[in-house]
């Protein structure tokens, strides 16, 4: 098929290249959609993307994400990089959905920064399908820090490994987290572990519960995830975390196992985008199968719906 | 296409008509996989579902979600409903993955009541696919409330109202509780709610911070959703929401909300049927577009994926 790039196309993918935040935002807004202009703008800025260092940051709302982010940011501002923040946790305040008042005041640590929120409905399994091309249009753009924010609950957290190379789980000192995260099986998820408001009574037996908790299995092999005590409020602990970062990145580039992961990355890139349009798919089958008057008659009990798709399977799937 | 049932599936559907514990248990497994067969099964049993009365719990990790389903039974079954539990929460003692002990004693209590957990993952936007066919099975075995209790999280919560058709959310004292509800757009979704654990402090003016966020958007038309005050544990304001729940109930068949419900369960769970069989779909096209060799170079950046998307969805959705 011959690729033909539209005027519009490739003026937003030159906006994209040279970094102008309009642009950006509205490349954004192409890829998070489902115009089929997206594949040609992700085509177009391809060569461009793949470089990027991407963190990812995950904790039940509460667990203070966002002050951590607000708190990363400038040491990782100063350590060079240029940091972009998707934001697909509903309640951070990052995600401009808030309405009583953000608690972080935009100032000059976040200058140069760009940060945006994604919607996390229309997702497979969970993370939002506008993450992985966010993140191709702001490596395109020359970030080359992306800080993802999700908010955890289950799916999404185990699902933010799918998208970010170095998984951070901030957890705060509250009888019985510890065991909801076992239960919820997020504990393995984690590439380093946060000890949030670790002022509060209770960390240190918090850490120690976690770290027997991660070697129920058994002594890892390879990584073994670090815990960090901090107060993301009083910027404590801050340092040591962006040590373990470090730390994580360099352990994952000699062993190999970074190579893994981004390539599990991509696969789960590429199938979302194809389920994305099955989805479309599925929604206009079921109304090709069943309109409104059939829906009406299976709710009756007139229509019996399975043989329907029974056949329809048979057809689709030989 | 002629419909033809294996002696298996037949002899399974008797198990489960007759209300045999062990044939319900084989049959829900059944309709949880993906096995071909399951829309047999789900055929012959057609006839006999679509009855129930469907009660959706939901709410964050250590709301009582559980606490208030374990006191909400014996005085359904005292009203003379057969109860049966599905629990799609991770975290609910009584889906099986407890590795703590569970605080819930299986008791007179649940005598006679069916309890079966399903995975949530593998899901539609969220809500387990297994939901809507593990109704049906319960249906056809003769229970006539079916209790689905989901842990709350932006989309679980935002989905069990496909297949509940009166969802309780459960909230507990807690600053913020209610803003990091409305944040996620989750607070207008229940028909009723629960200030659980009311002995705490605060549980008066969070009823009264519920109230106000539940009239910002102007005062309802039709159904006013209650606030019950509960405390689960020690079976207070229980009766009172079993009345409110209840009430619910006759609003929607009175008001012709009911129908409208149902209908929009049954397209939910014929699409998520679609939707799944195209999800193998697009796990089986993702290998065969892009095998190991072609993913290590699109990692590379030596082969941009996109023209292949492109290209397939120009041939697969024309």
């Amino acid at each position: 098929m011959p690729t033909v790039h539209t005027p519009s196309v490739e003026s937003l993918a030159q906006g994209v290249l040279s970094g102008e935040t309009r642009s950006i935002a509205r490349a954004i807004t192409l890829v998070e959609s489902r115009a089929p202009e997206r594949l040609a703008l992700l085509e177009r800025l391809f060569p461009h993307t793949g470089r990027a260092f991407k963190l990812g940051i995950t904790g039940a709302p509460g667990a203070g994400k966002s002050t951590l982010t607000y708190q990363l940011i400038p040491r990782l501002k100063a350590r060079g990089y240029r940091v972009g923040v998707l934001a697909v946790d509903p309640t951070s305040p990052f995600s401009g959905g808030a309405i009583l008042g953000d608690r972080i005041r935009f100032d000059d640590a976040l200058e140069g920064v760009y940060i945006r929120s994604l919607a996390s409905r229309g997702s497979i399994g969970g993370l939002s399908r506008g993450v992985p091309p966010a993140i191709r249009v702001l490596e395109a753009a020359g970030y080359d820090l992306i800080l993802i924010e999700t908010v955890g609950a289950g799916q999404l957290q185990v699902d933010v490994r799918f998208v970010a190379d170095t998984v951070v789980l901030a957890l705060v000192p509250e009888a019985g987290d510890v065991v909801q995260a076992m239960k919820a099986g997020i504990i393995e998820i984690a590439d380093i572990y946060i000890i949030n408001k670790a002022d509060r009574e209770g960390a240190t037996r918090m850490r120690l519960d976690l770290r027997n908790a991660l070697e129920l299995g058994g002594k890892p092999k390879g990584w073994n995830p670090p815990i960090a005590l901090t107060e993301a409020l009083h910027g404590k602990g801050i340092d040591e975390l962006i040590a373990f970062i470090e730390e994580h990145k360099q352990y994952q580039q000699q062993s190999g196992g970074w190579e893994a992961r981004r390539l599990q990355q991509i696969e789960w890139e590429l199938q979302s985008l194809i389920h994305d349009a099955l989805e479309q798919q599925a929604q206009a089958t079921t109304r090709q199968l069943f309109n409104a008057e059939t829906l009406q008659a299976v709710l009756q009990g007139a229509e019996n719906p399975f043989p329907k798709i029974r056949a329809w399977r048979v057809r689709e799937n030989p």
